[in-house]
């Protein structure tokens, strides 16, 4: 069984066999040369070894542990790169876990809102900060261990704090001092490369999921990569992205059938939008979680400005049976009788490809077999090689946000804060 | 007090003076031409009143107080247009009501996950669909009203349930041989347009809401628009937006610095997506709710394709007040003492504004005072009549959607539905 299912028939109108020959050998050259050259731009390529991402498990699991079976409410605190690795998991296999997302807004109703939520509830926290510069996680912390320490002290509240940061930062001292739990958000992996680090797995672990079954879905995806020699379905992802740059168009959607993977999509949009957004290029990433969305932006990418490409999200099994009974009321939806929606699902998915192609739109297709951790960690890993290397292809720095400094100085200006 | 703030400043690289007068003369026709000629698609301007849309109040609002003094858990079975504006005030005004959103997906596990959480609730139901042809709110109706009979029969079971359909469609024949609540969807009003109409009033007010207040603000939009006989801000906006096209924009990001308004601008999303995205034409609409997604999409607004214009949906007052105060901990965020989220997060939407505008991303300003009943009445009507008049400046028609018939055809074929 492949670790995941690339097909890209729906492309064909895009581009004749030489160019797809032709682009598919610039992405293993790509490939090879991210994969081939560890020493080469080092600092940003910690996340390409499942192992090494993955560090202080024994650590983080005993902390999951001990905040589920105190059955504590869990406020992570994180933006951007972050925190939606882990809002993706926790969604698509506990949404009903009891977490809340926070450090990601300065509107002061929306931490109100926290505030007020957290009263009465027995909390645990989890700062995340690669650069503990970050206004919001920073200013959340500040609010969020105060409002903690209205209610515990000493050795109670600080056991209650876990911090994500890098060694030999600001972060990890004041960890120290405080007596906070810290564990390490490698060096040499950026915020929106993180998934597999204990800045995803403290949180997906304290929802309960397996981490280990992700870490092996994950591990398995790389080793079919780099076995490949040629980057596998990465790079076949990679070169009809850059194909599709190269033919005009100009926004990729991301879709799906099912809404446990909405969050899945914010994750990549961030991780697309953010490596490939500069220089005046990239394709802009959108989502759309379907069937809902084909009421909405589905009008626009059937007849609207043929610039998009559609990549849709497959799951076989859909996870679910629901089966529709005939109960005597003259509805109108007879020809239902009898069907499960897993049924009627997959049916609306492959009407819908279908029709998008045939209104011109090239559609790529990235399969699993059912929504598990193992499927979500193979998916983590593919996007983020596929996304290195799209970025190789398009010529730009898929490790660096040098527009994110720019609305960053200027705040910061604003603030009164002392820039160096 | 103008009934919202529109603030063009920063869009006056895109255009010059008399492209810009020529264009605003040619949204002025097209206002008049859609308010003055009632007669003219008559079938489609149901919303343009607000006086008529807002049919049905005496039922609605006694049906609203039963749900609110039983306590009950409102079920709102909708998709697309019928559901997102109800969803977006929710959000806005009320977010922790006990509304549960069904009928929009055809996923297996998320209706099983709607019937799990309904199976120890006291639930009530509204059906919401104008051509009840539409297969996720006619499944979900079918499943969710057998789950509530398996509870409770006869008369109990049927005052549980409301539906909101046009009048003589098979829907309200059900609803009289039942015995259901019935309300009117109009003939007149689309499902995009809907928001003002017993469809989007009735779940806004089950969730506490003062639709009195909501439908005086959008009345006095309405009457700003009339009274000025040009279209005034809506007209101003599509005129905008127009140019933007013209001047090869292919994308509109609807930002906010308030996650209380990410419905709204789903909303918005469907609003214009469907009615835009057709002949190959339309700006692609999307959303982002900051400061979170400057940490996603802000590093592509900044420095990806240049293809994009942003539309701030800004706040003047925050709504709440938290202030930050040191507590001894050297964090590094000393120069945030004393200093309030209100203010701060002011300060990082005029930094992001002033950032992207230097980017060269033309800068709508759209504003109102705060977030509440009568605001969101205005955002509603000025977004309706902007769009109406934005798709006649397009050349395309602001009240069909023949691409969503595409997937539907197909999907049809494939479930064995006989279709005339």
């Amino acid at each position: 069984m492949p670790a995941l299912h690339l097909e890209l028939d729906g492309t064909s109108g895009l581009f004749g066999p030489e160019e797809w020959a032709a682009e598919r050998r610039r992405a293993a050259e790509a490939f090879a040369r991210l994969y081939g050259r560890p020493e080469e731009d080092a600092e940003n390529k910690g996340w390409m070894s499942v192992r090494d991402a993955a560090c202080d498990l024994p650590a983080l699991t005993q902390k999951a542990r001990e905040i589920r079976e105190k059955g504590e409410t869990l406020v992570v605190v994180g933006v951007g790169g972050s925190n939606r690795a882990a809002q993706a998991a926790v969604r698509a296999l506990a949404p009903d876990a009891d977490i809340l997302w926070a450090g990601n807004t300065l509107s002061a109703a929306e931490v109100r809102r926290i505030l007020d939520k957290i009263e009465t509830k027995d909390v645990c926290l989890d700062v995340i900060a690669k650069n503990f510069e970050t206004l919001e996680p920073g200013s959340h912390f500040r609010v969020l261990r105060q409002a903690m320490a209205r209610r515990w002290s000493g050795r109670e509240l600080a056991e209650r704090i876990t911090v994500t940061g890098t060694r030999g930062s600001r972060l990890e001292r004041v960890a120290r001092e405080q007596g906070y739990a810290f564990l390490t958000f490698p060096d040499a992996i950026g915020g929106r490369y993180s998934a597999l680090s204990p800045v995803g797995l403290l949180p997906m672990a304290a929802a309960g999921l397996e981490i280990d079954s992700l870490l092996s879905g994950a591990e398995e995806m790389e080793r079919a990569l780099r076995a490949d020699g040629t980057g596998g379905a990465a790079a076949d992802y990679a070169a009809c992205r850059s194909l599709a740059w190269r033919k005009g168009k100009r926004v990729e959607i991301l879709s799906c059938f099912e809404p446990r993977l909405e969050g899945l999509g914010r994750w990549w949009l961030q991780l697309f939008g953010e490596s490939e957004g500069k220089d005046g290029k990239g394709l802009f990433p959108a989502c759309a979680v379907f069937s809902e969305d084909l009421h909405a932006i589905g009008q626009y990418i059937q007849q609207g400005t043929q610039q998009h490409i559609e990549t849709f999200l497959c799951v076989r099994d859909g996870g679910a049976s629901v089966t529709l009974h005939n109960d005597g009321v003259d509805d109108g939806f007879g020809y239902l009788d009898g069907m499960d929606f897993a049924e009627i699902n997959r049916r609306a998915e492959e009407a819908t490809m279908a029709a998008h192609a045939a209104g011109g739109v090239p559609c790529v297709r990235v399969g699993v077999d059912r929504i598990d951790e193992a499927a979500l960690g193979r998916l983590f890993y593919f996007f983020m090689a596929s996304c290195a290397v799209s970025a190789r292809l398009l010529g730009v720095d898929p490790f660096d946000q040098p527009g994110v400094e720019e609305y960053k100085a200027r705040m910061f200006r604003a603030l009164g804060k002392d820039v160096q």
